[in-house]
């Protein structure tokens, strides 16, 4: 079992859906992540924060195991974003957003957390995602995300990422902006003659594609009945995707199969809640039983 | 081995896709809803055209093992639309319709039909649907396709049709309208309240769902990576199960599993060429081989 380093934002959301809203509540994609991802193994945590940041998210992120070492704490406010989704939950409206301490996030990977194999580069700018692999020592396996932003306005910084990472975990209008192929399937294959030797595409409550030069997969969603906040799913997924990779600490294309099924549950599970709520009360029975769930409905 | 009675449209289609454009190509719903279910067993085609039909459309269909004693020629012309597809194919715009022959249907299943023991009754007002259960003997499984023209002016009509048949196929959008549920798997359940024991959702691209009381299955689409005209592919996704099923004579759950599966391949291969130029030329060993194919691409 190897443990698992993530980079990326932590903040405060603000949420509204047709189940109700919330205000400044703890997120950011290293905090879906890590939630899911220890669900599995030891994760290690490189993100930044403001001086507002309250000790009980703190708290609640070391009860779950998440090592916080790599917390950065700056002078100022932590990174906030709000946004409310549409009565079908399929698209959402970004309100405000503010980068605060984010803005000029410089991850320092303590050097505790330099041979990590496991690497998952959370959306961000492509130079800062390519300074955290020039931090780290042994890595065997990295992943990255991005979005829309740098695909426009950063792309030969991405391009240039891609040569460096393993995988890619993107959803169906980033890797057809990516690729300018509106086919999916075309997209995902081409993204693989970019550099990554694997390709996740994410497509909501449409399930995910894994597209790899030996073989490719595709799974249907869980069949979640009630949504109630769709806010971190795909880090969440990646998070599950990454945390059974790690622990399995094998790559086989049976473990990746597996891993992506591990990915859908954590994400399922964290729609049903609020926020961070209800991934951060999981457990590894509650998880496990929805795996054979999900098993269930999609095997012939 | 059971053979399967279609009722439904045959048409004159004329098509726009980016790739180019169709005239008067004999299309409808019950035409490829045959050609994909004749790849399994015989197939019973009850339809109406006008004596415009030419006889190379009646041939091809003989030739490919259509029973045509159900179609009746009417004097005036065939049905006929068309229609125009977005560049990404995933909506189209319906340019003209001309019932014609196929205002007035009123099919009469001759007399060899009426013990057949599976029916599909492909889209059409619900009480001509309804007209065709009273005229079969013995029927065992009989499956229905609607649109959101019925669920809207004929809602009675087909509530009742509903409370007759054994199964639903019907699309997302028509599952959300009839039942007023935005998700869709809530959605998919309510309609095992209103009569069906079995519903199957389709979703283009992104695969197909079949709701039960017993179990619930989901199906990624076939990774097409070139979409030529979608014209037809949720009839020939049809034909497929219902053919599959009817070849069977079982309808165990493992059987409406791979039903789905060779739906699934039927519908992928209607989308390679324009109009039924690729169902029709498809044969038993390469939907066996395409057939693999899905299994290999969604098997965990």
């Amino acid at each position: 079992m190897s443990s698992v380093l993530v980079v990326g934002s932590t903040a405060f959301d603000s949420i509204e859906t047709p189940f109700g809203s919330r205000e400044l509540c703890l997120g950011g994609s290293a905090t879906y992540f890590s939630l899911a991802a220890r669900l599995f193994t030891s994760v290690e945590l490189v993100s930044v924060v403001g001086d507002d940041f309250p000790d009980e998210h703190r708290q609640l992120l070391r009860s779950c195991g998440v090592d916080l070492q790599g917390l950065e704490t700056k002078p100022g406010k932590t990174f906030s974003w709000s946004g409310r989704y549409s009565a079908d939950m399929n698209s959402r409206e970004t309100l405000d957003v503010q980068l605060n301490t984010f803005g000029d996030f410089r991850p320092a990977v303590p050097a505790a957390y330099r041979d990590s194999a496991f690497v998952f580069l959370a959306n961000g700018a492509p130079s800062t995602q390519a300074s955290v692999l020039d931090q780290m020592g042994g890595t065997t396996f990295s992943v990255a995300d991005t979005m829309n932003l740098w695909i426009d306005c950063a792309r030969d910084d991405l391009l240039g990422l891609l040569e460096r990472i393993d995988g890619l975990i993107v959803n169906d209008e980033e890797v057809k902006m990516l690729t300018g192929e509106s086919n999916l399937i075309r997209a995902g294959r081409k993204v693989l003659d970019l550099g990554p030797k694997l390709v996740i595409v994410k497509k909501g409550e449409h399930g995910s594609f894994l597209f790899s030069n030996y073989f490719q997969y595709a799974l249907p969603a869980y069949p979640t009945d009630v949504v109630v906040d769709p806010t971190g799913a795909g880090d969440s997924f990646a998070g599950g995707f990454m945390g059974f990779v790690a622990e399995c600490d094998s790559l086989s294309l049976w473990n990746m199969k597996r891993a992506m099924a591990y990915g859908t549950v954590c994400a399922s599970l964290t729609v049903e809640g609020f926020g961070v709520d209800a991934i951060a009360a999981a457990n590894r029975e509650r998880l496990e039983r929805r795996y054979q769930d999900l098993i269930q409905f999609v095997s012939l």
